[in-house]
């Protein structure tokens, strides 16, 4: 069976203006190979209404599962909540389940749940509530779309919570070889070792470090002994 | 007159499988903004033919200009330029002007230029080539697509001199304030600081150190004088 097959939205202008470097993509990466389901798509998106509409119907559409950051504090340019449930048509509302939570949260700190924090218990009819153990204000898992922060720590607790819902096939093992020669010295011998393990992938990924170019070959499948077979092949091929 | 809209292409296994974390993402954005070009959207595909042409013809057609990374080297995971040919239904082939380059380079470092290496000499019937001073082989720009290399010191040396190809609008400026407060203790007199402003944009950026919540709130406008207003009453409102 082949693995579930992923995408994620980046919403925010931040990002694509340069001021903050994304930092959930490449960790969602990392927990999803490491749970056998298979990222295949990321989109960044500004804080747009309709792009967010669009991105969310398009991947929802072509993915099993969906994974959004950013949008959903409590600032006038957090709009990611009622943007998800416009994309399902569902009418979103401050609900009790959500605004319960949130009042804890604040009580304990004497803060105030003004209007302004109110916004983040305002889920779309039919969502399950995502668990943000950190700051209370929680994400919600619609259809197959798990909308969650976009501060990073507590992207990460809202994914530690969803993932085991989610289930994964085998994981990806991957092995690296680094190959202290240029790409086009080995791109012959490695398209041929590629044609004889069709159930493996094989990367090559080049870098220059020290003014010497390099690669690093990476031979990635889920049957653990194929891997070990193909890269004994690799190092043997571009030993010394 | 609005800024020119811009959209970027990263095509790489090795971003989404979490084996590398992008870079030429944040870079890109942060020169696009200082040129004055708006960076509205960017996806994150993998090595594959169909997603690299839907994504070409779908940013190409939406954005103004588009910025492809990754895939132009030799190996055999190295789909980039057909693909993005394909997309554009134009032929492709082994052009002379990119071999004379890769010919002239290869014989100064007294390297073969072997079948893999010939692969990074083709270019779609019609595109222009853009400089490589790291490497050599050269990316192209077809239509309003330019094709660069994924290797960051390369993908930044091909921008620098596509750049000023580009009729950029004003210069983005941006000012950041960081409050040490919730978000949701700003919300409220942010949103109607943005109502009074409606030439600027303003983004609150939450973030949580030492334990303690706080914001970065950034005023972006392209006139200084609108910008220092509205920092300047900001930084009234939110003072120690």
């Amino acid at each position: 069976m082949p693995n579930p097959s992923a995408a994620m939205l980046v919403i925010g202008d931040e990002i694509l203006s340069g001021r903050t470097r994304d930092a959930n993509m490449h960790y969602l990466a990392g927990e999803l190979t490491r749970t056998g389901i298979d990222l295949r798509e990321v989109r960044v998106i500004s804080d747009d209404p309709d792009a967010i509409v669009a991105g969310v119907q398009a991947l929802s559409a072509a993915h099993d599962v969906v994974f959004t950051s950013g949008g959903i504090g409590p600032t006038h340019d957090d709009i990611t909540a009622e943007n998800v449930a416009r994309a399902f048509d569902r009418p979103i509302s401050v609900r009790d389940d959500a605004r319960a939570i949130l009042t804890a949260h604040y009580a304990a700190r004497e803060q105030e749940l003004n209007e302004a924090r109110l916004r983040m218990a305002r889920v779309p009819d039919g969502a399950t509530l995502i668990d943000n153990p950190i700051s209370a204000a929680p994400g919600f898992t619609i259809e197959n779309v798990h909308v969650m922060a976009g501060v990073p720590s507590i992207f990460q607790a809202m994914l530690a919570s969803v993932l085991p819902t989610i289930t994964g096939g085998a994981p990806l093992l991957s092995q690296t070889l680094e190959v202290r020669r240029g790409e086009g010295d080995i791109a012959g011998p490695l398209t041929d070792l590629a044609a004889r393990y069709p159930d493996l992938t094989f990367g090559s990924y080049p870098f220059i470090r020290d003014g010497c170019h390099g690669a690093n070959v990476v031979v990635r499948g889920q049957d653990g002994a194929q891997v070990d077979a193909a890269m004994a092949e690799l190092s043997e091929m571009f030993a010394g």
